[in-house]
């Protein structure tokens, strides 16, 4: 019985927009800090999990970059999907590769392009999880004690009962709610954030696999019989996410509250936000210069970014696309890269 | 008797950086339109004026750009500069040389850097100084009609005497006047935009220097006897413009007022109010992509800028260098100039 991480590294990240690119998606920037965000994910569970037991789920196209930012491991261990279909055929197929080297595993799942700032904190809850997962069993995830009432992340409630006030049974998962749902659920406590990292063992999982969702199973099962029909066969995958598609059935499924100073960085609001403010309140990463301005953010690649009078604005800058918006519009980046779409001007995407 | 024309090109317009640098000024960018302002000045002129009777003043270290951008010119007629000392010196040791060459010269000057919409009225207006002055002599500028109180510009009073209503004598220079004189002086017609712009014969004007600026005179004198003085004799002028040091006390002085779609392209809020703008009221120089967004600018030289939710500003792009600020304050460009000079960001000046 040993244990196993799954990195999950197969985002598109549009959200970031122009820093991040087609064949440069989010987990490969270095947001916060001087490395990829994929190999912070990796380094800070490496006291845990050696490189021999790790894996990466990620798009055929960016299996290089994988390799790229983690050059210790074995490159087997990088499983690049043909297209993708969502977490739920992911994490199925890094499960079905260990479970037949290790039908004991236990997996760790972790996104790649959170940031979480208590890691030693984070490593405590995930070896009392996997702890957990090796003597009795079941699926656990990590709930983030929420600051305040987000309405771009999914929530998880507790149910009251568990192993103990460290170890919740889950109630059940919340999509996306809408504000007031929002602040009721963080009014009331007993909510979480869904952070998308899961502990389970492998048998356990590709059983709930089997009975929830049977083509995926099916699939993978051809394809580790024989590899090249993994173009004929993934492609074929419906759309699911694991907390869909298997978390929100499977039993027993318990929550770790986790106070463990996470984000996800989710959009340049939220990077905006991580970033060291001057005494009006602006922000620079890279070259800016500042005059008569306030709660400004400048994030640049290269270019220098001044402002004269500018106010509640984020600039992000590279040497061949500039995007301009305030910070509450940090969701929308997409529409531009929609717009570049449709204006053929897929080389600046 | 022959018509010569001096382009003033000496400028360094750092309220265009960062599309004008410290190597490539104001006059050798394309602002409006598609060729340098340089060079379309130049050529609005050619049906009066041909080559060989146009000089350039202008910096020494913008010697070789004037040559790239009117190839076509004597280049012994294109004077450098050791250092700039304001129009006066610039104008007057142009005259020197035309002078020497054409003692009956009559001499037309235009900055290099200002735009002029009704091209053929404008000519007409200089034939007819040019006329004026060959058969009667005298020192005749160019008028603009003002359509708004500005005060980033001198202004001419008209004294109602003249030689006809489309000739009229000046009564005095004002300088940029602050707002309430500039509304006055606007409502009480009769004064005019002074656009910088000159006709007069050699020889009356430089009789003019002799007396109003001596020591201009006498250097110039040096400079024709013993040209390896330049750099000795040069630097010694005072700063002083030709409508202080020369016109405030030249007589007599006309202005023919000026109806001629006549803009300096002074700032980028002057340069905004060029562009041709869409429903939303934005404009854009280069590639831009706008998203809910309103009078916005966006004035590139190869990224592409994108806006959301963004109103009321302007914004500048090039490969290294990004300037954000609303038009209100497009005056105050210099202010990132300094910082960038006493940060020693020198490189991208």
């Amino acid at each position: 019985m040993a244990r196993w991480l799954v990195i999950l590294a197969g985002g598109r990240g549009e959200r970031f927009w122009p820093l991040s690119r087609m064949m440069h998606p989010k987990q490969f920037l270095s947001l916060v800090g001087s490395e990829s965000m994929l190999r912070t994910t990796r380094e800070r569970l490496k006291p845990l999990i050696d490189d021999a037991h790790t894996w990466v789920v990620t798009g055929r196209d960016y299996v290089g970059k994988v390799r790229e930012n983690l050059p210790l491991m074995p490159t087997s261990q990088i499983l690049g999907e043909p297209v993708g279909r969502n977490t739920a055929p992911s994490i199925a197929w890094a499960a079905f590769e260990i479970f037949a080297l290790d039908p004991e595993a236990v997996i760790t799942v972790l996104p790649s392009d959170h940031m979480i700032r208590r890691t030693d904190e984070f490593r405590r809850l995930v070896r009392m999880a996997i702890e957990q997962a090796e003597t009795h069993g079941g699926f656990y995830t990590f709930g983030i004690v929420p600051s305040h009432p987000e309405t771009g992340y999914g929530y998880i409630e507790q149910d009251g009962e568990g192993v103990s006030p460290a170890i919740q049974r889950v109630a059940r998962f919340v999509e996306k709610p809408p504000l007031e749902q929002a602040e009721a659920m963080v009014a009331s406590g007993g909510y979480y954030w869904n952070s998308g990292m899961f502990v389970f063992p492998a048998q356990e999982f590709l059983q709930a696999v089997k009975v929830h969702l049977p083509e995926v199973y099916q699939g993978l099962e051809l394809i580790q019989q024989d590899p090249s029909r993994l173009d004929a066969v993934f492609p074929r995958f419906p759309q699911v996410s694991v907390d869909h598609g298997i978390f929100e059935k499977a039993h027993p499924m318990y929550v770790l509250p986790a106070d463990i100073g996470w984000d996800d960085v989710g959009t340049f609001a939220a990077l905006a936000r991580l970033l060291p403010r001057n005494d009006e309140k602006n922000a620079a990463r890279g070259h800016a210069v500042f005059v008569d301005s306030e709660n400004v953010t400048a994030i640049s690649e290269g270019p220098v970014v001044s402002f004269i009078g500018v106010k509640d604005l984020v600039v992000v800058a590279t040497r061949d696309a500039v995007l301009i918006l305030p910070p509450e519009r940090a969701q929308d980046v997409r529409q531009v890269v929609q717009a570049l779409k449709e204006g053929r001007h897929e080389h600046l995407l």
